[in-house]
This record gives C-alpha cells, structure tokens and sequence, in this order.
C-alpha cells in the first residue's frame, strides 16, 4: 500500500528530525565550545539527508497512488498534509535552492559584521541580491500553488493565509493603534503619577530564580516527563514533543525577564505536549504553523501571565521562592504597572504588545512591495522611516542599525514570516475570548494557579488538531468565527485604555 | 574518483555517527524521562540509515576501483581500513542479522528479569539459543575473513588479536596470579597491622567532589573545549572526538569511587581528543579498538592515579577541594591502602587489578570452549565453578546470580569482548614501561601534577596513530616488542609484592 510507504518514510523522517532537533537544543545548552565546527557540519549532513529524502521523486507516485485507496478519514487528512508538504518542499528547482542557500549565507554573514555600525550602504547590495531571489522564489512558489507571490510565501508559515483577508485585519489594527497607542501611553502617565514604578532590590540568585520559574511551569502545567528546563543565550523552545527542551536566561538584578520569557516558552512548549501523539511521524501530527504556534505562547505569556488574576497567584510565588523580601511592599498592581509598560521604540524584539503589531504591519507592508517590485531595496531606509514616523512617531532615517537592518529575517532572505508573529498576538486574544464564553470562571481559575479547565480548553480545540485545517480553519473551528482583530483591540482597551 | 566515493561517505557516516554519539549521551543525562521511547525509535531509524548507507553494494565497486587510483599514503592506508569495516559489516547475512537481533534483544530482557534472583533454569534456553547463533555468526565471520571462528569474533574488537598469541600470554599471566593473589593479600594483611585502613569522614557535597573530579580531569590533560562531565547512573565516556561527554555519579559518603572513576573515563576522553582531526570521517581516523582504549583509560586510572607519585599531587588536590577535614591526618599511604585494596570476590566489576584478570580469563577460556562446541551452556556453571574456585579460591556453584549470570554480555551474543579488558591493562603496563625509558623523569613530573610530556609521548605514540596498524602492530611500535605480560606482572610485583 503506497499509505504504507508514506507512513514508512514519515518514520525515517520523524527519526531525522528527532536528531536535528536535539543536536540543536544541545548545541545552545551542553556543547563544549570547540565543538561547534563538527556540529554543524553533521546537522548539514543530516539536513541533507533529509532533504533527500523528503524529496525524492517516487514519493509523488506514492502520493498520487495512495489517493485511490481506502483511507480513514486520519489518513485521508494525512495524505492531504504529506502533499501539501511535499508540494511545498519541492515547488523549487534545486539550481535555485543552491543559488539562494549560498546567497542568503553570505547575505547573513555580512549582516551580522555590519549591523553593529549600521553600514546599510555596505549592505545594500547583498540584501538587493536577496530580494531578487526572494521575487524568483515568490514566483516559483506562486506558480506551483496556484497562489499570489507574497501569499505562496506565506503558505510555508501559515497554511492559509491570504493577503486579501490579513490586509483588513491588519488596516482595522493600525488603524485602531495609531490613535490607541497615544492615549495608552497618556493613562500610564497619570497612572505612573499616582503610583510610581517600584524599583526592584537584588540581586535575584539564578539558583532562587530558576526555581519560580520551574514552579510557575508546573502551575501553567508543562509536563516535566515530557521536557526540561535549561539556560541559553537565546531563549528557545525546541527538542521534540516527547521530550521538549525550554531554555531561558537570567540576569541577577531582576527576575521579571527571566520569568516572562519562561511563560512565553511554556506556551510554546504546552502546544508541543499537546499534539496527538499517534501521528507524531505524519505532517498532519504536527504544529499547524507560526502565527498558531505564537498564538500558543501569547496565549500564556499575554493574555494570561500579564493579567491580574495571573498575578494574585504569581506574588506569593515569588515570596516563596525569592524570599518575602525579594520585592518587598509589591502589591499586583506594581507588577502589572512593571510587566505592561508601554514605550515608543525602535526595536521589535523590545516591543510592548501594544507597540508590538506597528513594527510587524510596517514589515508586511514593505515586504508586500519588496516582492511585488514596487519597492526597491535602496528606497527601504525612507520608506521604513515614513513609516515608523506615521505610526509610532520615531525617526529612524540616521539610524539603519535601528532600522532596517535590525532584523535577521530579510539578510536571510526570510520573506512572509513577520506577519505570524501579530497574528499570533490577535489569535491569543480570540482564542481567550471564546475560551471565556465556554468557561466563565476562567479568570477566577487562573488567579488560584488552576490551569486545568484552561489548558483541556486548548487542547481540545487547538493542541490535539494538529494540522488538521488551515490556519485561517482552525481559528474559525476553534473560536467560532474568522480572524477578527476585534478581540485583540478590546483586549488592548481592557488593559491599557 | 573513487577515493572521493568512500570520503564523500566517511562524512555521511560521520554525521550519523555523530547524532547517535549525542543523543545517546543526552540520553544518559539530560533526557527527560518520558521521552525514551521516542528516542529509542529515533537511533533504531539512525542506525538503520547508518547500516543501509554503510553497506550498500555499490562499496565494493568503489574500494575495488580505489585500489588502482594514486593514492598518498594516508589515503592507501585509509582504503585498508575502509575495506576492513565493510568486511566486518557485511559478512553476516541480512537474514541471520534479523534473527541474531531479534533472539539477543529477547534474551537480553530476560537476563534484566531473571538475574536479581539468579534463576539460571529458566534462562538457559534462552541462552542456549544465543550461544547457536554465536557459533553461526563465528563460522560466517570466519569464512569471509579467513580465520579461526573464535579470532573472527575477537576481530570486531581488536583487529589483529589472535588466540594463538594471547592464549600464552593469557596463561603466563594465570599462572602468575593463581599464586600471586594469595601472596599480595598476606602483604595487605600485615601492611593493614601496621597501619589499619581509615576511615572517610563525610559526607562530601556533589558540588565540591565535581570540583574535585573537574581539577583532576584538568592536570589530567582534559580539554574542557572540547568536552564536558555531567552525571549519569552508569557512569561512561561518549560523545565525539570535538565533544566528548564524560560523566559519573556521587556518593555523599565518600568522594573516591567517583574520582577513580573520573580518572578512568578522562583515560578515555583523552585518546578520542587526542586522535587525528584531519580524518575523523574516515575508519582510519578513528580510535583502534576496544583493549586499546581500555589501555588508555587504564593508563590513567591504574598506572598514574593508583600510584604514590599522583597521590602526592592529588591529595593537597583533595584538601583544597574538599576541605582541610575531608581526610584529617590522612598520608599518601592511606589513600593507596584504600584505592588498592585486593579482595577476592565474585563480581568481575568490583574486582580490584590484581583479581581482575581472573575474571576475564575465566570467561575467555570458557567462550572458546563455548563457541567451538566443547562446551554445552548447561554446563557452564560447573565449569564457571571450577575455574573460579581454581583461580580464585571462591565457588559460585549455588550463586549463578554472581556467577554466570554477571554480566551483559552472553546474554547479549558479545563473544570476544572480554579479553579486552586485561589485553588493555597489559598494554597500560607496557605503555608506562616504554615511556618511562624515554622520560626517565616521568614518575617526579605525575608528583607534581605535570602530565604534559607523559601524554605528549601517548599522543605521539598511541592517539595520532588512530587506526593505522593492527593492535598488536600498534602495540610493537609503540612500546618496541609485542604484547609481554611480563610488564604488568612487574607491575602488578611493584605495587602489591
Ligand atoms: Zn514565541
Ligand atoms: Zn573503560
């Protein structure tokens, strides 16, 4: 049965990826330092054989054969995503997939020598180089789909998504923002008048801090059977549902980072447990895609984790785990006045989730006339700075390394991503709302440490689907309605108004 | 070119090598304990690719073309061991494979099941079964290299090792010990008069014995670059040449099995680090075999970290780790009394250096006798009797729990694996005498923690050779003579005589 062979290599490729997976996590937390070289050089052997084997042209005849047998409906839905991938994963020749490894390697390397002076005149051939096969490949991609160029980017990220229904969604919230962010930042002021900002007293052992956040994991309820805790640069998500590696990092002069980050990773993390684990080796047992996956981790970190009732079972927490003089005379409201502070600035990564959806629409909204060649690269640093001016009032015009070339994703050549992350934020925010509607005490669960009730919620609606349905399906089966960004503006109101 | 063939290979080869290497030492150590079942079905998948990859036909047309290409040296020698490893890999038909796995995986389980009560009956047919398909695979591995059955076995562990010669050094040895033992325990005994063992005075945190274990490794000559130590329940030292991951396990009630243990694996540690980087992708590259490397870590363990010389070194070491109260008022002398304590007893593990080789002859006479068929598996717990009441005074008769019931390996369908043991701690002897000709200062450079010149010559002589001669080839130019047990037995006089 050509299932079979499907099933088979599903298999071969779960292993593969297993490994990849792994080697990565490890790489960030227990490799020795020289041993980087030798490292990478077998994750590329393995991403090879990977690719090899994902690709290999018999699978088409197995896909087209498997059709005609009497499939269950898993199977019939699995054989959907082990196209839709295969689809995907081969729609470009491999000249091209060459041509643009080696560019956006080079493009990526020079980046990272030149983004500490901000030299975007150094830069800017190579990005021009970047965005021309970015247009080769929108054009490969949207001829193998049958799809608009940005939207058969798009479709490696979040099955689904369609400029038609995102350009709405995001014109209603920048629209909403620009006027809402000035008025947000006018209620802090007073607030801030009334009640100052505490300052936090450390320091804040590592030892103590990893304890919170190893307990408020537990309480958002990560399964410590099934993954770990540990430290890196660069806090990540990774390993593989059966044994998911969170890491974080900390600082001893304050915790709050530390623990924010720990809850954003939980949500990632408690997405990764929560996947079926029959079809662990088939596509369609995987996460549905980023804006999903992110919807997963704002879910915890936003909307919960930044949330009063959230804190009314934080603060003893901390007291337990801290010591009860670790902030001392810190009521809810000081933490909420800490970890929801908003402020007009450059960076992304740094953003607020009020600010946060401007940096990302002023993205999509450059990347769109990048690919569609209505924007060249050399016009980027006025065209960001028009923008950034019209939406959050800041210039960046003197200041590429700020700017435009603050970023990783266009150096390498990742186009059709940044959408995900917003999207994320507005699906956490729906998500909340109708999980409210199912259950009304929800907030009064969270604010005992019960996750329980919240997270079976999840599960059933999100977790166990899997790859189920289309990003823009899986919001709709799951909240009953359309992406409607009218939850994540109430939700700013709620909060910030 | 063909050469370019097996070199493009040696680097696929690597990489899988390398993924199994690490996820199987993360297995060991920061795995979460749900996530073994996945992880088992990922290395089976790997090593299923490695076996696939490593023995398709297509190599034997390759090594063949090879042959007539202009070699260098290194890559003519690279061939041999090229074709050496496709040999042994490919001698056994994929069908007695099949069944050989199939029948050790089930009686490896049930050794795990029967061996706490050591209900030898019931594991017998099993063991029967395993002991058929020993003397099969034997015979095919013969057959195709050209050797007697019992030297085919042993080839997978030592190429070159060949009973003809160890059965003479094997039996100058045994007649040594039969009486030596009896001897050194009458020196111990009135030794043990004069100046009674002390007692350890704990408990030792973890924390300061790894400090402990992490100083030694690193006088030791342990590249903390390129490799790390974490804990594990059986202690090892796994990883990659680039990374190599050593670990051990503590007790709070005394610090020194963990740093003999240290000590033993950082022998091991330092061979993989020390072996040539340039062709860690070819067979050529890697490290020798299995009594080789037991030499090493031997080397270290038995004839550096046992010795006065070290302990010199070692205990200021311990006080400034440990604490001035660690060991109050103890002297290099109470150290050596208690790390080369000699006791008859039943388990090969336990055993101290002057039993040991007891035990491995033991089992080498009897797996010959085994695998030639002169002797029946229900008769091994009168022969096990006999030879252990012969060379060690004991009898396990009523025990097959302690007796032949022990180890992993028969159950396992390992033949020819034991000898290795001793061959190492023989050529460890040998080692230390050749290289104390050439430093003559060798014993007064451990005493003062300085091992640089001591694994200058071991890297000269032993590591950078890797794979390029035979053992007992690699033995004659590395110490100037074959195998003599004559060293060890000086050794063995020196210490306990
Ligand atoms: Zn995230
Ligand atoms: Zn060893």
């Amino acid at each position: 049965m050509s299932f079979q062979k499907l099933d088979a290599l599903g298999r071969k490729l779960e292993a593969l990826e297993h490994a990849l997976a792994i080697l990565g996590a490890d790489e960030a937390t227990h490799m020795a330092v020289g041993g980087g070289e030798k490292r990478a050089e077998a994750m590329a052997n393995l991403a090879g054989m990977y690719h090899a084997q994902s690709t290999a042209p018999e699978i088409r005849d197995w896909l087209e054969a498997a059709k005609a047998e009497g499939l269950s409906e898993d199977q019939r839905l699995a054989l959907g995503e082990f196209e839709r991938v295969y689809v995907n994963a081969t729609c470009l020749p491999t000249e091209f997939v060459e041509r643009r490894t080696a560019a956006t390697m080079r493009s990526e390397q020079l980046w990272r020598e030149l983004r500490p002076t901000g030299d975007w005149d150094a830069f800017l051939p190579a990005l021009e180089g970047v965005v021309a096969l970015v247009r080769e490949e929108a054009q490969l991609r949207a001829d193998a789909l049958g799809l608009a160029p940005y939207d058969a980017l798009m479709e490696q990220y979040d099955p689904g998504n369609r400029t038609a229904e995102l350009d709405k969604v995001f014109a209603d919230l920048k629209a909403f923002l620009t006027d809402f962010v000035p008025q947000a930042l006018g209620v802090q002021e007073k607030r801030l008048a009334d009640r100052p900002l505490k300052p936090l007293t450390g320091p804040y052992p590592i030892e103590k801090q990893r304890e919170l956040g190893l307990a408020a994991m537990r309480a958002a309820g990560f399964d410590f059977t099934h993954g770990s805790l540990a430290v890196s640069h660069h806090p990540f998500c990774g390993g593989v549902p059966t044994d998911v590696r969170m890491t974080t990092r900390y600082r001893t002069d304050e915790f709050l980072s530390s623990l924010m980050g720990v809850l954003h990773e939980t949500g990632h993390a408690l997405y990764e447990q929560g996947l079926p684990k029959d079809w662990s080796h088939w596509p369609l047992g995987k996460a549905r895609g980023m804006g999903i996956h992110e919807s997963q981790s704002l879910f915890v970190e936003m909307q919960v984790a930044r949330s009063p009732e959230f804190w009314q079972f934080a603060l003893p927490l901390v007291h337990l785990h801290l010591g009860e003089d670790a902030i001392p005379g810190w009521e809810v409201e000081d933490v909420l006045a800490k970890v929801n502070f908003v402020e007009r600035g450059y960076i992304r990564v740094d953003a607020d989730e009020v600010t946060y959806p401007l940096h990302v629409i002023l993205r999509y909204e450059l990347e769109q006339d990048l690919v569609s060649g209505k924007l060249e690269v050399s016009q980027i640093p006025e065209a960001w700075d028009a923008k950034m001016t019209q939406y959050l009032g800041i210039s960046t015009i003197n200041d590429p390394k700020d700017g435009p070339m603050q970023d990783v994703h266009w150096p390498a050549g990742i186009f059709g991503y940044f959408p995900s992350y917003t999207l994320g934020a507005m699906i956490a925010a729906q998500q909340w709302a109708a999980l409210e509607k199912d259950i009304p005490d929800a907030r009064g669960q969270i604010a005992k440490g019960d996750f329980a009730a919240v997270n079976d919620w999840r599960a059933q609606n999100i977790w166990l689907q899997a790859s189920r349905w289309s990003t823009p399906d899986l919001i709709r089966r799951a909240t009953g309605e359309p992406l409607n960004a009218g939850y994540f503006k109430a939700h700013l109101k709620r909060r910030y108004g």
